[in-house]
């Protein structure tokens, strides 16, 4: 009690001076003194907290957080205001509150005459409600008319880190990997338990430590002891701790000849090795496997299915119930006709051949997390496997860690898009937490923008995503702006005059990023291997479908991919409606346009501009919408802390510079291709399209390797 | 004026409350409230600030730091007890101090009645006393009494960064570097300035940017911006920016087909290269170079000397006041009869040849950074050219960030060493710093441990290493011991109960690697390539000397590297009473034993035990210091702050389990030589020779790469 009282204390005194050097560590996590009626409004209600089990986080948390809003030690007892407890509690029963829906994540939130009630079936879910109860605080919320009952849509909410056990963090942004694998398992760094903290507070419960294009080392006995130290801090945060399987691990570091999955003896060595990971970890998540794909081995190189490699991995797992979730981000090794189309060819002929423990990890677009996308054609073909999205929250393709794009909107996007499967109303979303097909497991992954750099996320306004991702990951329903506002005024102010223009900077950004990079439905047009700047000239190298001129398809008359019925037929792979949709030049979405269709440069859009003049005036739109953020940006001056204040405005201006180098290089590019004058009013590009093919990147961060 | 009084205020306030939770970022700058006498003293003496140049760094920073111990802003104006000017301030002139010999570096401290004065020839030596002033106020000196004149015996004072341009840096264990290669020139990370700071505390005037194994990218006019920017952020503190030189360059950057140092071609682009430089970063300092050593290339490549190629190089600096710094670590591509006299053999001959404007740069010892090493044969046998010494701070053979090991006492050893030429008195230190041989020009390298964790050197006591270094280099007079309590009082407390127990954990810390590692001048036996745990059975690979095999030469019968005249006979190498010393087993110190003999594992020592049981003796020995260094520091609980006293504990525990390793695998790999039974009371390794040589560390941070 004591303990908990004096670390409350010194959190008031330690959390409300670095408000003086935002460094952004605390992400939205900042708890610092309210003032007004929201100090008033949180004084009544949340003064003190009464509690039969004083010892758990979710009270630890709460006194944590209220202690700094309130600016003096709120104390945990038996009185006080906030009640919390489970349905074991007698003073929670006694409210005879109907908990039985709630599942182990879920929980109530109430007041109650003057009471603040909140409940759950367990300590998880009291987390939770912890959480945003505190949410609701610190951004000003009126506390005197709770009615809150939270279940999380997806059940297993997971980020994955593409991290590789030297630190280096593929298309990462944010220095190297926060995980010490080689201080570990003795060394703690205190940044696990405040990963934990800041994740289970957005209600992430998983984490896949380490990369897709995996190496098995991560399953040795000695790295196994670091993942378990890791795990243990996890735990009582709620997050369970996931691994990725390099398919060929048995012959890697298990000494048998070979890896198929058919072969009882790899079966059998999977299994001992998973039963090893449980010894060690009793609440171990699963694997995630990338097999098959870009030169990771898998199933097919014994002539085996991706159905027979992940159930062979399912079985190991079922026994300790972990789960498989196997990627569908795969294509072959022959260039295809149309890459759009590859992982629904080799999917969809598996649907209903997969273990109960096995999910499919489906990209939200059917290329690989390019700026715009439409959703992948995998949503709603398969009705009888259990689906789950894979976003991208790193900044691959969406200007790295310095342009400002939050991409809620583009997550909502796929989310929201309508399948048609098998009627309407089938949307992505309903496909992702199984509800459509009523599946019981449900999952979405998010690979992580987390890196060593002191603020997480290379820059603030990537931490936006992050905690976007997590919201949505809990509720899909919710919209952009709800999240973008609670973000806003967790991590820099409730005040209207702060929030407002921040959230008008933030709602157009991916939209932004989307017309100076690839406007039109373009798509795959940045520079080759690091993927930093444009690179539409890209041509060459071991694959087709790894350059520029594949995708874009340029000539001196047209431009854009045919994936209609007389093109490669990819829209095919939609349901009726969504195919016949995105057929026809007429009812593709603008933002479409090209992914679909090729067309002339001077073919009249709806818009009355050619292709060729509504090209560039998105290219422009775009740069006009960083222009417009610098602005309001500007105007804040004074209203945000100077460390933040300066960092975003640098960033800022490197993405002003980029957009301009994305428009004037592509500008430059497809003139050499199609020989057309500007239209009026545009400014020819300064330096010839040599200039631009020129500049190389050859330490760019995140590149694989 | 009214701007550094804000910011004294706000660091009153800022820094008061990191207190609670030490993460070490402030390392040895951290002015906390003082209290006491010392509070007293403070106040009396340094509570006001008194210049003409109220706009100057030192002001700035006595105001920063001052205000920081005693609790409030410190004004700077015209009035008060501190008095802070150069010779054309009229306060200061009316004095009359003798400013004439300080150079631009040295400053004055001096009680004169009630007043304080700092005084020096221009703003540098200002800083340099501020932080000296600091200092003395920091860890409760006496400040009534002052009468300090400090001018660096050595005028370039340099870090090496062995930083990779992807931020990987080589033998770093703190993270990756902290240069921002790919957000620089636009993002100025905060820590930049923060670096400039601590360097320039500790008279760190120098930083090579990049690493000794060089990219030639770093001298394309994109990463001379970037270079620039640091430039620009480090000038303020009195610091100039060197590069590493790829010798190549003008093939892989300038299009000429070779980069023979003779053709003028090749020394014509240099020139206009440095031009480029010098037209970005007007003091830029110069290159450093690693030419013709493990695969670097160099002027051997056209069969041209070392001098050929640093005068080349040197030449193309000489009009804009640059230098050139030629590393002597370097061994033929051939394996030879022994590779500790190979830089000697090289460079001996070409004394005298160096234009003015070079300094070879040498390592302590003739290996490559050694727990322990006899002083290199260069020093003192070169004396028309200017010799500089290069010592590691980074921990490559000394345990990386977990093992405790102060290592001033390791840099005294090598500076104190006398190298009796011509005569007895001619130290190292006398050769390193010109004065022995009147040259004017002089220089001192260490390479860094510094990265990007939170506490830049990877753990707390990692920081006193860097400390040290800066401390030696301007002053290689100071004792191990005053080093190590100027810094315990800045970075823990002057309180004598805090003081002195991480004193005695220090002192003898260095030893107790020696001992635990590599006894008895037993050298180069860790890992392969990663250079992590012991690796006495390392042999074969692409060459001898790079295996352990070749450096310890165990048989049946005996153990150590015959060096004498009656073996390879390096020994001949240093001067004639060096040389006799080292001849004999009686004359060489224990420590050096097995560097230059090979002796009998039954032959008795003057210890009275023989080889064999001294090794065991010296391996216990070692552990048993950190025995030690646990109980001391388990001593300070509650005397130190929770973070930190937790990160030493960790860090000790991994340093007694991995002395014990050393201990256990050494001594397992000795039986299965020699086949002895262990003298009495001495433990058996626990395991196997085969366990210790099956352990595998693939990801062990900062192997080359």
């Amino acid at each position: 009690m004591f303990r908990r009282l004096m670390a409350g204390l010194l959190l008031v005194i330690g959390l409300s001076a670095p408000a003086l050097a935002e460094d952004g560590y605390d992400l939205w996590l900042r708890f610092r003194p309210l003032t007004g009626t929201a100090l008033a409004g949180a004084e009544a209600r949340l003064s003190a907290i009464a509690t039969t089990a004083p010892e758990g986080l979710a009270a630890a948390e709460l006194s944590r957080g209220l202690s700094g809003l309130l600016g003096r030690a709120v104390p945990i007892g038996t009185e006080g205001p906030l009640l919390v407890g489970t349905g074991d509690d007698p003073a929670i029963r006694a409210l005879r509150l109907d908990l039985s829906d709630l599942g182990p994540d879920g929980y109530v939130i109430r007041t109650i005459g003057p009471r603040t009630v909140l409940a759950a079936q367990g300590g998880t879910g009291l987390l939770y409600g912890a959480y945003h109860l505190l949410r609701l605080a610190q951004t000003g919320a009126r506390l005197d008319t709770l009615n809150i009952r939270e279940v999380p849509r997806i059940e297993r909410r997971i980020l994955n880190h593409w991290d590789n056990l030297d630190r280096y963090v593929e298309r990462g942004y944010a220095g190297q990997s926060i995980w010490d694998w080689h201080r570990l398992p003795d060394w703690h760094d205190p940044r696990y338990e405040d990963y934990a903290r800041a994740n289970a507070s957005i209600g992430i419960n998983g984490t896949v430590l380490n990369n897709v294009n995996a190496n098995a080392t991560i399953l040795t006995a000695p790295y196994l002891d670091k993942v378990a130290a890791l795990a243990d801090i996890f735990r009582p945060y709620g997050i369970r701790v996931y691994l990725t399987a390099r398919f060929s691990a048995p012959k890697e570091i298990g000494g048998l000849p070979h890896a198929d999955p058919l072969d009882p003896a790899v079966a059998a060595w999977w299994g001992a090795k998973v039963a090893e990971i449980y010894a060690r970890i009793p609440d171990f998540g699963g694997f995630l496997v990338k097999a098959n794909s870009e030169g990771q081995p898998g199933p097919q190189d014994y002539g085996r299915t991706h159905a027979d490699g992940a159930n062979m991995l399912a079985d190991a797992l079922a026994p300790h119930g972990g789960i498989v979730m196997w990627r569908a981000f795969v294509y072959s090794d022959e260039v295809p006709d149309d890459r759009a189309k590859q992982a629904y060819a080799e999917f969809v002929p598996l649907d209903g051949s997969f273990r109960d423990n096995v999910l499919v990890q489906v990209k939200n677009g059917p290329i690989d997390f390019q700026p715009r996308e439409p959703f992948h054609p995998l949503f709603g073909a398969m009705p009888k496997t259990k689906l789950m999205m894979e976003f991208q929250i790193t900044k691959e393709y969406l200007g790295f860690a310095t342009h400002l794009a939050y991409l809620a909107p583009m997550y909502k996007e796929a989310l929201d898009a309508d399948t048609f499967r098998p009627a309407r109303g089938s949307t992505v979303a309903r496909v992702a937490d199984g509800s459509l097909d009523g599946h019981g497991l449900s999952a979405m992954a998010g690979v992580a923008n987390i890196g060593s750099d002191r603020n997480w996320s290379g820059s603030t306004f990537d931490q936006a995503n992050w905690y976007a991702y997590g919201r949505l990951a809990w509720n899909h329903g919710l919209s952009s702006e709800a999240i973008a506002r609670e973000w806003i005024a967790a991590s820099f102010s409730p005040d209207p005059a702060v929030l407002e223009p921040v959230l008008a900077m933030m709602l157009p950004s991916h939209q932004a990023v989307v017309d100076y990079m690839t406007p039109l439905g373009l798509h795959h047009l940045m520079g080759r291997g690091h993927h930093y700047g444009p690179g539409p000239w890209v041509d060459g190298g071991p694959r087709a479908d790894w350059t520029s001129v594949y995708f874009h398809r340029a000539t001196k008359d047209g431009i854009g991919f045919d994936r209609t019925r007389r093109g490669s037929d990819a829209v095919s792979q939609y349901a009726g409606p969504v195919a016949d949709r995105f057929d026809k030049v007429e009812t593709t979405p603008p933002d479409l346009l090209l992914w679909f269709h090729h067309l002339r440069w001077d073919r009249k859009l709806s818009t009355g501009r050619t292709v060729w003049a509504e090209l560039l005036h998105r290219y422009g739109r775009g740069i006009a919408a960083v222009d417009d953020m610098i602005t309001r940006w500007q105007g804040l001056e004074g209203r945000i802390d100077a460390a933040r204040f300066k960092e975003v405005s640098t960033f800022l201006a490197i993405q002003r510079q980029e957009a301009q180098w994305w428009r004037d290089a592509s500008v430059a590019y497809w003139q050499s291709i199609n020989g057309l004058p500007l239209p009026p009013g545009e400014a020819p590009p300064p330096y010839p399209l040599s200039h631009y093919q020129s500049l190389s990147f050859p330490f760019a961060p995140g590149d694989g390797r």
